[in-house]
């Protein structure tokens, strides 16, 4: 069976200029995470960043894309539109996107989805955050217990300014009171996404096994499916008309 | 009670450059809808067209719009992103967006939707719809019988490339033998989307009392709502933190 | 304008029996909340209980009722069944039901829902919980503030066996690390639902402001609306078939 | 890899009382459905039937059903209440039910769904039906193209008295000029259902190709998956609270 390929994208900037992240995540974000989900033998892994030519999103990496997880912070205004754009077209005719904590306001998302998806509460204090799972039975929850606890991390609050998820997986409980909806999945096209809270990158998130854990079933819950014909455009009538052409 | 405040925009070219067209809608597709529209006492409608300074959708414009009926077919990209950009923020910030018939390819759908909105089968040929009620009990089905028949109408056939609707409120059969989701209601932000297929530029579609009586519906349904309070942004806990700011 | 006709149903056995109810409750929680309600002058308010003949919901009283409001907690097993499948139907045919607190484990709500809405986590500890608005222009959460905070309730936590809400306009923060889907909104026939979460009857919960305001908001938003004509059963082409009755 | 257990359940009364129908499916529908599945080597099908005791589904057959397939239609009444609720109990704890044409009016389809799903318009004039892929990459579609063409069945006609499905995969078109939502997807409780509406048992089509895949790919659909862990009842808090229990 052919493998299914992954593409991990990471604006990769923290992790060269903030030497607390660097200790977290040495490589990077995109390696950290692309390393865990690489030792799955079904799954082909590669890498791509910001600061590549063409952020490394070049034609053929995202014709060989199946499924590609997008982390974003700081510099989600350097991405270039027409990236975006070649981005959202691969979404939409099938690829699976796996959007990762503060991506949530990166353009990607935002074309995607047609909110202002930026629009929440936060907060970088380092509290305990315990995500609810509410769809026990949900492919991405599989293997979890009934919640994942993360020791420290950045908060984000409710009102989440998205469109209602198709199927809403994840609620976090964050100690300082605040609920979130922490796992949104999304029919788009022939594509699907998945939006997943957790993070930030001054905390060893990624390192957590639940975490991975619902990254690699995203990954496969978002691999794009065999689905019926569809074509577009100008078509005859299937069946008889009564009027002609009208005049 | 302060009336509601309705917007018809319409490219209006068909109507200025095809005698058959201006025929129908000797006005332009905006002044007939606004003509019936008007007739409710509760409405204070005004129009607004492609050739206008900015559309005719200033910021005082927008600002006093509660709903925005948008009709548009040729001249999609004669719309100025900026005008679109100001459209969708209108629209996530409460103002309600009834998207008609070929508006189904404009910018602002688009936008606000994330999917490529134009993909459709359509046919030319002035056959006959029937628009069935899924929902009868939908305000926006509300004074109809079970279904909305057109002796002549432009045929739009699935596969149609929209997120599926929050609420399905209508389903076209066609004399050809097509279906389409032909009534979608979207909530997005703050605002409510409706987009109603029918009104074919060479159909007498919009003087159709059924089809005026959707669109009023529509109108009423669109109208921003009395909500509760939102703010985005850092936010302090409401509860103690056993942690400490993160050093 | 002709008024709301809104009844309040109750178990009515905690306030005649536990001392402590009572004080909080002396004439029931049917009593309280009527009592609210009944202060606009726009409802008509009446109040049925278990141990009433029929448990006071006649077929007079379901026929002149436009939105019920139901509580229970000890004693659901003594619904009659018969008067279930009354309830039943009148929300099916139109009639607004909202459905509060220990009342998720009722026959009615599993009747209309289908799943086995009594499963969820519980705790009678008295904590704190605080209701987030998720969908902040949602007409139920009119007039409020981002959240609602209760001081002392009963713990209700996921997995909550519910169908995925049409709407969900509610998530709850429990001081004990739950959350909580608190607002539940379901369109089922011609009627509507709403389940709201809040509501112990060892607390005050009934006497909080903006637990009556999120009431009064349900019981307009799921009050009977005017829609299309629907018929059932068998009948004939609208179109001419090729085929004739098949032998 | 363990194989999937399918089991086929069919009313068979038309098939031994009426010859016409005995013709198209000498040994019932449940034969003719299972001889097209068992013809893949992954599924391990078995058939049970209304006649059998307990109707063929004791709770060994039960327990060792990953899906069931149901076909009911002149005896939906005969089937026993205590049956119907140990498969809705079997549903909502995991098992896959795929409900086919005229048991949209059985006790188990209405009991998951908790509306009048029996209410909808029909006529059985053998024309033609068309159903349309809405979600052309919806796993149920994979490998159609893009509609189903059936020369001649029974037809339903919204309205359909149904919950709005969580994802609507086929639309009708009917020759006599009406519409049906007629691939229907739900989640409930663990298990998934899907209503596919072709099927009148005068008919030939489950010797359809596309049907059959469609039922085919239906099981695989809703075949149980692995999920996260799912606990009920009394919990103690996680968190330390500042109140004690309240006395």
């Amino acid at each position: 069976m052919a493998k299914l390929k992954v593409t991990v994208w990471n604006e990769y900037r923290h992790e060269r200029e903030d030497a607390k992240v660097a200790e977290i995540y040495p490589a990077g974000i995109h390696q950290a995470i692309g390393g865990y989900l690489g030792q799955d033998s079904t799954l082909e892994v590669r890498t791509a960043t910001l600061d590549e030519p063409e952020h490394g999103l070049t034609d053929e990496v995202l014709a060989e894309t199946d499924v590609l997880i997008w982390w974003g912070h700081v510099a989600h205004h350097e991405v270039k539109d027409e990236i975006v754009q070649k981005v959202r077209d691969r979404v939409l005719d099938g690829m699976g996107l796996i959007v990762l904590h503060s991506a949530h306001a990166s353009k990607i998302f935002e074309a995607l989805l047609g909110t202002h998806t930026g629009q929440l509460k936060w907060r970088e204090a380092g509290e305990k955050e315990r995500l609810w799972v509410v769809e026990p039975n949900h492919p991405i929850a599989a293997g979890l217990g009934e919640y994942i606890e993360i020791a420290h991390e950045e908060m984000y609050g409710e009102r989440f300014e998205i469109p209602a998820p198709d199927e809403l997986v994840f609620i976090s409980w964050f100690e300082g009171g605040e609920v979130f909806r922490s796992g949104c999945c999304y029919r788009r096209g022939k594509g699907k996404l998945f939006y997943f809270r957790p993070g930030h990158e001054s905390f060893p998130t990624y390192h957590h096994p639940d975490v991975i854990k619902v990254i690699s079933n995203a990954v496969r819950w978002a691999a794009p499916v065999a689905g019926s014909k569809v074509t577009y455009g100008r078509v005859e009538p299937l069946e008889a008309l009564k009027v002609t052409e009208h005049v």
